[in-house]
Parts: C-alpha cells; sequence; structure tokens
C-alpha cells in the first residue's frame, strides 16, 4: 500500500498547501547566506542542535526507548510524559538542518536517533514510552494530560520534513503507521475524543498532503470540529485551557494555553485550506485579528499567564509576568505563514516579522546553549545565572537555562531556524513575493517556466537598506513583490534610476528584468517612540522605543553607575536617536567565538530624567487630595542622561541584569512642581 | 498525667501571650454590640456557620471520618488531602461562636462533630484520613504536600479554643493526644523535617500557654529552626514556595506561598515571645516592614501570583491579577496581633483594620453565604455569577462563590469573625488600649483591682466620630488609649469639655474617669486620593480613593448608561466628595433580609473625564516620535461625569460587574492638545 515517496524538488517545505493565494519556496530555491539569520542558522547547526541530543542522552528521554525495547521501562521510565516528542522535534530539525546543508554526520545522528525509536512501535502502530505497558496508565485513558496524540503530532512532522528533505525512509514508514493508528482509534467510529494539546491535526494534514491519503486529512476534520463540545474532562483551568470550551469555528479570539491555541489553530486552517471550508478559515482569520489587537505583547509574544501558561482576558498584557512563551511564538509563525500563504495579506509577513526577531530570536542565548522558556519583558532584578549544568523547573529561570523540565523550547526553536529560509519568500504564477529581508538566493522557476534568480544584499535589521539583484537572464517579464512593513513610514523603492515612496503593506515591480538589475527598498529604520493602548493597564504612562523590526530595550548594565532602572523617566520630548553600534557586530574577543559574532550593542538611546526612590519608606502609597496631586513624584530636574538601548533579543547575554522594554515616562517639565513629596503628610493641599 | 483545664476567666482570646506589652481581653470583657462588624458577626452566626456545616457534609469531607470509623475510606475519601483541616477550622468557629454566645443547639452540632471525629484517632494519637491506612500513602511520607501538621495546627486551635472559652472536654484531649504524637513522632530524636505548609507551630505555642505543657513549645521551636535548611524537596516553584529556602532568622521579607509565609511568621512570633528570643522576633518585624513597605496591596492584601498563591518580587503588585487570598488576609491579621501584643505599636493595629475592612469583610457576600478565595482589585468584565450549588475551583471565580475544591477560605473568616471581638482591645498595668472602633462594651480588672467599664458607640467606619462612654464608677485613675489611625489626619480628641489636635499614632488620656463620662475621638473619613510608589509599575498613573480605613472601588453597576469603566479618567485637580449613602444602611428591601441589613452604597464620587476607545483597532501599539507624544490619548474634553464609589469590600454584592480601585488618571487640560490619534499613522510630529 505504502508507494515510495520522493524527495521535494523544491528541497522541502514545512507547509505544503493543496491550494491558496501563495506557494511556499523549498529550501532549494531560497538559502540564508549571512546576515542576522544566516548567523543564528550557523550557531544552530553548529551548537544548539548538539546541544539538545545531549541533553536528551544526559535526561534519559531517549534512553526511554531503549529502556522499552529491552522491557525494562517500568520503573526507569524518566521525563515528563511528553518528554518522547523533544526526540521528535529533534528529529525535525535535524532533518531541516540536513535539508538546508547536507551533512553526513549529522545523517548518521538522525539515522541513529531513529534506529533507538522505530523498534519500540508496536504491531498496530501505537508508540509510545509512557503509556499501554503493563503497570503504566492505559493507551488514551488521559486525554487531558497524556499527550500521547501531541507526541504523534511530532513524530509526523518529523517524517514530513525527512520525506521531503530526503525521501522514503523508516522515519517516514513509523509515522504512517502511527497516523493509520491514528485513525483507526479516533476515527468515526473510534474514540470520540482529542487529546488535550493540539499538535497532531497539522501534522495530519501535512501527511496527507505528502501522501495523498485523504484519511488523514478526515481524521484531523475530525479532531477540529470534535474540539469545544467538551470531550475532555473540566480542570482547574477551565475547559478553555485546551480550546475544549467553545467550537472552533464558533471562537472569535485565542485563549487558554497559548501554544495550544496557536497550535489548533494552524490546525484549523490547514483543514479549512484543504476542504474549502470558508467558516472555518474566517474563523481563524477573526481569531488571528482579535488576538493581535487584544492579546499580542508589543514583541508579537503570546501569552499573559504563568499559572496556566495562558492568554489573559483582553489587554492583560503584564510586561513583568510576561508569558510569552518561546514555543508560542513559534505556534504563532506557524499559524501566521499558514495565514499568509492563504491570503497573501501582508500583516500575516509582520506579524512572523516581529515575532521571529523579538520572540523566537529571543529565546536562545547568542552561543545557542541555553534559553528562555518565557520572554518576559521586563527583569525587575538581576536574576540569578542559571546554572549551566542543570535542567531548570519549567519558565523558572531570571536568566536562559541549558535545559528545563519541560524542554519543549529549545527544539521548537531548533527545527524553527533550521526551516526559516522556507518562510523567506513565495511565488505565484506571475512571479516571487519576498516576505522577510535576509542575505539570501531565490532560485526558482514559475510553473510556465519562467527562471528566477536574485539576491538579496541586507545589513538588516541593523539598517534598511535592502538591496534585490538579478541573477538570472529570464528574458520573458515578471513580477516581484516586496513587502513594506507596517512601521515602515517613509520607506521608498528605487528601480530603474527612479526612486518613489511606498507605502505600508507590498509594493511590486513587474517588468522584464535584466542581469545585474538591482531593486532597493529602503526601511526608515530611525528609532522611534511606542505608546500602548490606554487598555493596556500595566504599561500605562509608559513608552517602548522600536528601531526597524526590532523591539528595544534599557539594560541595567549599560547605565550609568549608581542609577537604577526604576529611576528613569523617559523625556519624549526628545526623539530617539541612533545609538553607537551595530546590532550584532562580528566580535573582536575571543571570548565571543562561539556566540557566532554576535554581541548585545546599544543601537539607541533616550534622554531620561532621574527620579529618586526612597529607600526607607514604610507605606507604598501616599494620601492627599485637590490640584497638584502626585506632581511631586521625586523627579530630579537637574538630571538628564541618555539610556542606552539595546535590541530586546539581546538582552540577558552579558550576565545577569535588570531589564525594561516599557520605561516610565518623564512628566512634561512645564507642568512640575518642585520639591520632592513629604513621606508623612498629604500631598498638594 | 492530663489536668482538667478551666474555661478562660476572660471568656476566652485566641493568642495568650506569657508576655509581651499588652495583654488581650477575652470574649467575656470585650463584646461587639452592632454596627459594621456587629452586623458581620450576626451573619456569621445565622448563616455562615450552617452553610460551611451543609458543604463539609455535602462533600464529604466529614463523611470521610465516618468511613474511616466504619473501615470503608479506602477508596471512597472525598476532597484534598487537607479536607480535615475545615472540620476543624469549623470547630474553632463554632467553639468562639458559642463563646460569645452561648447557643444551645450549636453545642449539640460542634458535640457532634467532636464524636464523629475523636473515635478515628489512633491509639499513638494519629489523626488524619487521607494517609497512613492500607493502600493509602504512608505517614509523613509526603511533608512537602500532605498537610498532615498543617491538619493537627488547625485540631489544636480548635481545642484551645474551645477549652478557652468552655473548659476540658472531648476535642482538648483528642488535640493534647495529637500533640503528644507529633513531639513523639518530630521531637529531637525524631523525623528531622517540618510540614509544607506551616501552622501547627502557633498551635502547639498555644496548646503550651494552654496546658503549661513546655514539650509543645520546644516542638515548636524545633519546627521553627528547621525549616529554612532545604529539609523539603525542591519543588517546581522553589523551595521559597514554604520557606524553606532560608531559616526564618535570616530571611528579611516573606516571600512564597503567602498563607503559609504568615502563618510561619506568626508561629516564630509565639516562638520568640515565649522563649525570649530577641533575634527571632527582630527577624519577624523585620519581615513584617519590608512585607509593608514593598509587597503589600493598598487593601492589606498580600500575595500577587495565581500561579503559586505567592508574594511576587518587591512592588509587584497587579491589582488584576492580585491573588489577596482571603486566608492571606486572615494570616495577615494573626501575625499582626501578635506583634501588636508583643510590641504595643500602633502599626501593627492599622495593618490589622486595613486588612479586616478590605480583605476579611470582602470575602463573603453580605448574605454570609458565598465566598471569594482571592480578591482582586480590578475586574475587568462582568464575570459570569457563581453557580450557587456547585464547588468552585480554587479562586476561578469572578464573582464569589459558595464553595471551592479547596475551601480554606469559608471557615478561616468564619472563625476570625466569631472571635473578632477579641482583637478589639487590650489592657495593661495602666489600663485599657482601645485598637479597633465598633459598637462594643469592654469590662475588664487591672491587675491590682481597678475595675474598667465603657461603652463605645460609632457609625464607624461610615462616620469617624467615637464616642467613649464610662460605665463603671472605679475610684481610682487609669489610663484609657485609643489608636489614632495612620490616616487620620486632622483627628481630634475632645474630653473634660476640651478638644484639642490628635496625631497619628495613639493617644492616651490618664484620669479618674466618673460614670457617664465620655471622650470622643474624631477621625476624618473624608475620602481622600491615594498615589502608588512610583516603583509600582502596575497602576502607574492611577489614584485610589480611600475614605478612613475603606478602600473604595467603582463599579460599572454605578456608571452612565453607555459608559466602560475603561473610558474613566479621574480629575484629580478635584477632591472626592462624599457619597449620598451610608456603607451599609438597614435595608428596606425584603430581599436584603437575609444580607444582615448590608447594601452597597456609594460613600464618595469623584470627577471623571471620559476616554474614547478604539473597538476596531488591529494592533494596540502605536508609534510616533518627538515633542507632544500622546498627548492625544483620545480624551473628550467635553465629558464630565461623576463617579460614584462603593466600599471594595462591599463590591459583586449586585451582580456580575467590573470594578476598579485603582483609576487611571486624566491630563491636566493645559497640557492636553486636542484632537484624537490617528490609527494608522505615527503620532506627534
Amino acid at each position: 500500500m505504502s508507494h515510495l515517496i520522493s524527495p521535494d524538488p523544491t528541497g522541502g517545505r514545512p507547509v505544503v498547501p493543496g491550494n491558496g493565494r501563495l506557494r511556499p519556496l523549498g529550501l532549494a530555491e531560497v538559502q540564508i547566506t549571512g546576515g542576522f539569520w544566516g548567523r543564528r542558522q550557523a550557531v544552530n547547526a553548529e551548537a544548539t542542535i548538539g546541544h539538545i541530543e545531549h541533553w536528551i542522552e544526559r535526561e534519559g528521554w531517549i534512553g526511554n526507548f531503549d529502556a522499552a525495547r529491552e522491557g525494562r521501562l517500568l520503573g526507569e521510565r524518566r521525563g515528563r510524559e511528553f518528554s518522547d516528542s523533544e526526540i521528535y522535534k529533534l528529529m525535525e530539525a535535524m532533518s531541516w538542518e540536513i535539508g538546508r546543508h547536507p551533512n553526513a554526520d549529522l545523517e548518521l545522528r538522525l539515522k541513529a536517533l531513529v534506529d533507538r525509536v522505530a523498534p519500540v512501535q508496536l504491531q498496530d502502530g501505537y508508540l509510545n514510552t509512557r503509556f499501554g505497558r503493563v503497570g503504566q496508565g492505559g493507551r488514551y485513558t488521559d486525554l487531558e494530560w497524556g499527550h500521547e496524540l501531541y507526541c504523534y503530532g511530532h513524530l509526523i512532522q518529523a517524517a514530513v520534513a525527512r520525506a521531503r528533505t530526503h525521501g522514503d525512509d523508516l522515519l517516514i514508514s513509523v509515522a504512517r503507521r502511527a497516523a493509520d493508528h491514528i485513525c483507526d482509534t479516533f476515527g468515526p467510529q473510534g474514540i470520540q475524543s482529542v487529546c488535550g494539546h493540539a499538535e497532531v491535526e497539522m501534522a495530519l494534514v501535512e501527511l496527507a498532503r505528502l501522501t495523498g491519503e485523504q484519511r488523514y486529512l478526515e481524521q484531523a476534520a475530525l479532531f477540529v470540529e470534535r474540539r469545544g463540545t467538551g470531550v475532555l474532562a473540566d480542570i482547574e483551568f477551565g475547559r478553555s485551557y485546551f480550546q475544549d470550551d467553545i467550537p472552533f469555528r464558533q471562537a472569535t479570539v485565542l485563549r487558554g494555553h497559548a501554544v495550544r491555541a496557536v497550535y489548533l489553530a494552524s490546525g484549523a486552517v490547514d483543514v479549512a485550506v484543504e476542504t474549502g471550508d470558508r467558516e472555518l478559515m474566517d474563523s481563524a482569520v477573526l481569531q488571528w485579528e482579535n488576538t493581535l489587537a487584544r492579546r499580542t505583547y508589543l514583541t508579537g509574544g503570546m501569552g499573559s499567564h504563568h499559572q496556566d501558561e495562558a492568554f489573559g482576558d483582553d489587554f492583560v498584557l503584564p510586561p513583568d509576568r510576561a508569558y510569552s512563551e518561546s514555543c508560542a511564538g513559534v505556534g504563532s509563525v506557524m499559524l501566521s505563514w499558514r495565514l499568509l500563504l492563504a491570503s497573501g495579506e501582508a500583516r500575516y509577513a509582520d506579524l512572523i516579522e516581529r515575532t521571529l526577531f523579538n520572540v523566537v530570536a529571543t529565546s536562545p542565548s547568542f552561543e545557542g546553549t541555553s534559553f528562555y522558556y518565557t520572554n518576559s519583558l521586563h527583569q525587575r532584578r538581576p536574576g540569578l545565572p542559571a546554572r549551566v549544568d542543570e535542567a531548570s523547573a519549567r519558565a523558572a529561570a531570571s536568566m536562559r537555562a541549558p535545559w528545563f523540565e519541560v524542554s519543549c523550547c529549545p527544539p521548537n526553536v531548533a527545527r524553527t531556524f533550521a526551516s526559516l529560509a522556507g518562510y523567506l519568500a513565495t511565488s505565484d504564477d506571475d512571479g516571487v513575493q519576498v516576505h522577510q529581508y535576509a542575505d539570501s538566493q531565490v532560485r526558482t522557476t514559475l510553473p510556465d517556466g519562467r527562471a528566477i534568480a536574485f539576491d538579496t544584499y541586507t545589513r538588516y535589521p541593523e539598517d534598511g537598506a535592502i538591496t534585490i539583484r538579478i541573477v538570472g537572464d529570464e528574458s520573458r517579464p515578471w513580477t516581484l513583490t516586496l513587502r513594506v512593513p507596517s512601521w515602515a513610514e517613509g520607506a521608498t523603492l528605487t528601480e530603474s534610476g527612479l526612486t518613489r515612496p511606498v507605502r505600508a503593506g507590498t509594493v511590486s515591480v513587474t517588468r522584464t528584468f535584466g542581469l545585474g538589475d538591482e531593486i532597493r527598498l529602503r526601511l526608515p529604520v530611525t528609532p522611534r517612540f511606542t505608546l500602548p493602548d490606554p487598555r493596556i493597564d500595566a504599561v500605562r504612562d509608559c513608552v517602548a522605543v522600536e528601531s526597524g523590526p526590532l523591539v528595544l530595550c534599557a539594560e541595567s548594565v549599560d547605565l550609568p553607575d549608581g542609577t537604577e532602572l526604576d529611576q528613569v523617566r523617559v523625556d519624549v520630548s526628545r526623539s530617539p536617536v541612533v545609538g553607537s553600534g551595530a546590532v550584532e557586530r562580528p566580535a573582536a574577543l575571543a571570548g565571543a567565538i562561539g556566540s557566532g559574532g554576535m554581541q548585545a550593542h546599544p543601537v539607541a538611546s533616550v534622554t531620561a530624567r532621574l527620579i529618586e526612590l526612597d529607600p526607607d519608606q514604610v507605606w507604598p502609597y501616599e494620601s492627599g487630595t485637590g490640584a497638584g496631586l502626585g506632581d511631586t513624584t521625586g523627579e530630579v530636574p537637574a538630571t538628564e542622561v541618555a539610556i542606552p538601548l539595546i535590541p530586546y533579543h539581546a538582552w540577558a547575554n552579558r550576565g545577569p541584569a535588570a531589564m525594561r522594554v516599557w520605561l516610565p515616562r518623564a512628566r512634561p517639565l512645564s507642568s512640575q512642581i518642585s520639591g520632592t513629596a513629604s513621606a508623612a503628610g498629604p500631598m498638594g493641599d
């Protein structure tokens, strides 16, 4: 029954919709050649993937498969119920990495992992180290928390990546048997429920796309439809935690556990695309829109509850208790990418860019061997360094940690970086669309045979100048479409010697391009102030600074001696100025070798005044009545300091530090009343 | 060995230190006769205690004892591992209630409960329905989460309440056997560990005070010393969760799980008082001071994390995600009361007052049959009403719920209200100190035989006039000391026909008082604005309104039609004005009968302008540069509305509503620039 699967001639793509506005390009068609993302990909290949291999061995998570094979799993199994999935995500990262850049050693390591996993699969396709054996929990007896289908989802995604970049092998047959088992077990006549953690939906659709097996698509659609009808048990956090509170097509906003929510929405979009289910697609778009308008951090981060790793209510976006899980960032990119392919709308690429630069790139250290699980926008006190030799409790570290008891983020970041070129550009019948800017090359052929070849040169995001140079000699005209980010007020396009302003959205050039022709897009990355909506209570009267796609932050290590971050009040009447340093300069220091040449440098600075903080205050509230109340906030009018700002993603790479994205604003000098407040008495009159 | 314990001639007191600055008065010496707390006590007696009895039966938590007695517990046990403690807290509430006001029916109900519990105690004193039987977890095998010693603590506190209000009975002998068992098991040669939830420490000290048995005190001291040395396992939240991170005497601030923290500190103070351990006491005082200065809500509430019910870092006090658990409020009162007795310092009574009016009184509904577990200072959207017939998940309800899966708060509030008179006044060798103001009577005798008798008349906190009328004819002089709350700027004292200003702290009058003499304290309860410390990021640029000891709030049901709470911007140049209604007026409506005549009425109002909120915004951040940035916040200068404010504790008694304690401030009109912000473009220039 199983026919041989050939590698994808495009070089492999994470998502291959059967229809939609745009066709994704594969890893053989678009490659990152350097710059910001090139450095990240290099560190990912050279450090992160090996680091993850080390830790899954060390923690015994891959050892669970050996123990299962040898019949000694009972009592010896290690890790949480979903630890199998981390091996699968690593396999996916390895598959993309090999697809991006052939690597015989990595090929052997991947094969070795598959050889340890495959024998654990049972005759009927069931594969899990945590359930199903005598003395373990029974199969599918704990759908709320057991993660069995979630693990299959990652297994299947790994297999799809492998098949597209390499062609058929053992991993694909394991995944197909697992998928058949899922359909047998959870089909129309099977268990009428879903997994507590969405994930398998999009995996099944992709496997259907790969194999042509409609049954997988039908099963994914069933899972999407069932969820939301209370098929899972109620739990302390409520059924919204796993989106089982409202059917997907009736929901209007993402809610509950953020990773679950974005994974489910991604799967729903996949189903909608393949089945032509307009209502389902419309619901996904509406949920995306409302989430963006009311439940998303400036960084693109999603999730504001530590308790349940969940979305908060509308406008509940505290910077200091931001959860903004790295994996929710990865999932948000997956969701927006699917919506971009379906619709062609630049807003989705805008969010992908914001999330990649400010969430996904924030998780790993420059060295690629420690990670943020959550991505707080405000660190009050310099934290303790994470131990380099010890797994951290989930999300607990104030510094990046090498590994976590729940360690979904490192391999999730790794698979994203390894496949990142696949998110840069697309094509349609008329030409190519560039969505993300990086030193890169595009080589593709349109359906009618027009051959497109161009290279992109840029120091983006440090600099907003992007040059696209045509390196092919296609004689027929075609259309080059470039995204103009929503923040890029004043952008210009230069082509054929003419420079013209371009508006946010996309700009297209249709003509016959000659070899060596250059199209230049200039995006102003001048640092700019950004204000929050007044409903975001947690950052009222604060300002952030952005530069191009980068959210900036103040880190305490850059402050003058004796100054605390809490004292800083930004003078918004003085525009931020460009800082001295490049975003990530090649490191001259030997110590920075392992970090791919990345360093944290100020890219902008703002002018601030300082306030005095009372170290001896006994009660942090002060009463008074009448006019002038609180105009005396202890601000010291004489002080004026420049506060350097670095890219948020680069913070905590220079040791423990306090950090703020949102900085309180200074009061206008005109309205100030001299003198500081009395600690004892009422204020004003 | 057990000698008969006589009832406390004072009528019973929750805490009876062996030494200290002040001697507490018992329930026979001070009684609440009406007013705010009189109504609360009446509802507690008439509704709450019976409500709790109903639910512990219904949930099977008392039934666990029957099942244990009948050997059918295994497989039938219901409730969480600490459910036994709720029965004990109820017994304590009943004991105080009977001591406050003899009640033959309640006496029978208490006796019936004791008769169901006592037979479950094993020969060696062990008593717990969750551990120790074949098929259950072994005794003390899960000290981190098992709560066995915590349950004993509540058992012992119930027994102490019973002994002091009634004298020896079965409950006391059960508790003594349990205490002996604890000492045998956890003594110097026993298990070198502590309970994950502090509580037994203060119970053991009180039992030592009651019985004279020093061994109990020594055991309590051992528990205090052991904790903080890593005797418990590390957990996801870290050992600070159960204060096992730092020895108590080295700690400088309360941290971790808030209820655990305040219970532990209370026990440490008890130990320090009895052993004369100055260092231990100093540490408790320092922790209290730093917690008050940096980790306490305006309401007195403690705990700002939902995740682990814990204190946050300094100044992390988000109103919308406030945890401020009712039980942490109860525990904070217990801690401050101990420190007040030891030191005589009014600051402790200040915090007790703030916490009683704004946390403990907030938990129960007016009817006394539904409760807040957490006490949020900001409800964004009207919540769903809690089901009256169903236990809520812990802390999940946005409205008060009748019961919780973890239902510590209802009986904790009940025992506090039943014993509340015991927290009003104290005596020393020279006279009597009044710490809390309520319609009440004091009848006590000083050590040298001077007989003190006075009544207090007041409509406090609705009105700040307090009249103390001497109703005895003691011929020798004595000293009457009255607390002047820290907020009472402009307070006056009138006695012997003279009125004089008095400062925050205490004011004393020493003389011979004649029958019918009146001393009048006038505390200005004029509503006042209160500003937060600039380090409390979550309420930057906001203002609260307080009136006397009451924190006020705006509730959406009082807003003009079509106005949302998010639109309100308070004009702080206009002082708040006294509102139309009394705090809690006797209800004319039949429907309010069951609520002891309590109703929510505005006590003040502020002048506000409204801002426009953009319902169609696609991204809640907006960029711009330069002067004038963000002075255009969509404020509508023409609008001016009066926003009624009710006492915070009275909120959510009129159906689901949005609510805010902290209200954003309007910008000064002089600095406003007309026009609203463009949603698309940059702001300013």
